[in-house]
């Protein structure tokens, strides 16, 4: 195993001592970089230049040529499991992703089958293997997929949603065969992430994209468990090192208290939640990423730095802090922006180490 | 003025002993009944019907004949207000609200001019007064307004957003202007409620849709601020009687101790956040709203009875809460399943008072 020449994000989940608060940005291989839309043209569709592990690990690679992350994330889609449990995804332009065969009966939850990550998903893996490579131990690569009930989600419904209306009904009339198919899910996610742990990821993080959609009681019982599940079957010590997890709940800021106590070392924060407030209210048990507003990445370079120095101030000091935005980028975002918040995150941050 | 007949809503509202929880419903005159759909169909269009008052008042009723809901609401719609002020509303199958002319230019903020809605609004006020006269004191009338931000939101993005770039960018890059555009709505948005309440309408309820889509701070600065100014600015006492006031910001479980200092008696609550976590945090200064996952009607009816019980239950003793769902209903529920709630609410309340 290289020694990472730099393990500031890594420390910073751990709450061990920094430097400076470390930064990478959801989906910063995306859009918004020119050389990513002239990869995703050759591969000709999202789901090619996911499968393809030169691609992909090109793409994930040309955000850190840019800016001074302190991580690399594969790239890839929260959606790979379900694609390899046989339900076809696909993405349609402006629509989100889509499955071709969802979940529509019984049978089609007691037949899901749980994939072997090094034969089904087996592009997923080679990317791992040749990102971590090519990254020569500069920064850490982090692994993810989408959490149970996210998938879940999307499985049931075929696609986005805005009211979840078939997952939920699967849930209030059926909460026994909804449970059948977390178990099963929770399990593949947990297999996946180690397999990509085993391959070389340095760090992991599930996807909640939807728990936010939940009363607190359903959320508890559906999501959050399951979360819980993943995390326990994880193998987060390889040779001597911790594998530092990190779990984010879209709309989960109601939910702190109970999601630090899941077992992850960091929660990831929307930009709804104050970051100061979700300190004090959990910052004795887990690290906290986030979360700046995305849309914020609009505003004028200076103001830029301002809205980062309120996180940086309101987080405060000391260790536990990785600056990122609350969501993923928004694609038609000046990269010049992004560099004003990189470059506010290393000017300011040493102040609070 | 007619005494009420039934007045648990209001007492409610206000915290005064009742024997049992009011109900009533987002959205409760709405396409899931089909006597609406040939009501709306016969108008030709949605912005036909609100400006009609036979036709308002007529869909106001609908719901009243079916369910013994203890509040009608005004049928109309949040935009109102900004269609006042020319923008041109106007609705688009599945699309949502539309402007025709959005906000484009501090030119265009500057010469906004506060609607009358003597003159301006007069079919909604028109519309009021023939709602409360048909009602014949049988049940309170809810009037409502979009909130300040809300409506900003609208008019600044000409239609429903999904990441509010242009109404954020411009609170990030000229907030002053921002400000002065909130100001005004205030301003008119208090002028419009109290010519609802002089018309006839015995509650207020300002809908905060899109608060929820801020940073903590932004929410305090954009959003409540101006939610308090309208507060500040309405006449809630007639001849005698109190008019309660009830403010709802979706996704704004956050924030429910600083919204409960607004000085609306009441708050709204999405269906994410737990109602007796909240009744515990806020419920000795303001009632609650709420708050039933709307997706939840979709359940069979047993177990929407359950899910009923379950609300009452984490409420507990006393008044003070109003039995709703979390947002509109879908329009597409079946009204045995609304009637199956409401049965729960009027069988298993008693025992709370």
């Amino acid at each position: 195993m290289t020694t990472l020449k730099n393990d500031t994000f890594i420390k910073a989940l751990l709450r061990q001592p920094v430097d400076r608060t470390p930064i990478w940005m959801m989906r910063q291989a995306g859009r918004y970089l020119p050389e990513y839309r002239a990869v995703r043209e050759q591969a000709g569709s999202f789901m090619n230049l996911c499968t393809n592990p030169e691609l992909a690990c090109e793409v994930t690679l040309q955000p850190l040529r840019r800016f001074n992350f302190d991580a690399a994330i594969l790239f890839s889609d929260i959606l790979t499991i379900p694609d390899a449990m046989g339900l076809g995804l696909y993405f349609t332009e402006g629509e989100g992703p889509k499955f071709k065969k969802p979940i529509r009966t019984a049978h089609d939850i007691q037949t899901l089958a749980i994939p072997d990550p090094t034969i089904d998903l087996r592009y997923v893996i080679d990317a791992v293997r040749m990102i971590r490579n090519t990254l020569e131990g500069n920064v850490p690569l982090i692994g993810f997929s989408g959490s149970p009930w996210t998938l879940a989600t999307y499985m049931v419904e075929g696609g986005s949603s805005k009211s979840f209306q078939k997952i939920k009904s699967l849930m209030f009339n059926e909460p026994l065969l909804l449970h059948v198919m977390l178990d099963k899910l929770a399990q593949a996610v947990a297999v996946y992430l180690n397999a990509q742990i085993e391959a070389g990821a340095q760090a992991v993080m599930v996807f909640d994209t939807w728990g936010g959609m939940l009363t607190t009681e359903d959320y508890l019982e559906f999501s959050l468990y399951y979360a819980k599940q993943v995390r326990a079957l994880l193998n987060t010590n390889v040779e001597g090192q911790t594998i530092p997890t990190i779990l984010f709940t879209k709309g989960g800021g109601q939910w702190l208290e109970t999601m630090a106590e899941a077992g992850y070392d960091a929660l990831g924060l929307d930009w709804q939640t104050d970051i100061g407030y979700a300190r004090s209210r959990v910052g004795r048990q887990v690290a906290l990423q986030g979360n700046m507003d995305p849309v914020s990445l609009y505003a004028q370079p200076e103001i830029i730095t301002e809205k980062v120095k309120t996180i940086l101030q309101k987080y405060g000091s000391g260790s536990g802090h990785v600056f990122n935005l609350g969501h993923g980028i928004l694609p038609d975002i000046n990269p010049d922006h992004v560099k004003a918040m990189v470059d506010a995150v290393r000017q300011y941050s040493p102040d609070y180490h």
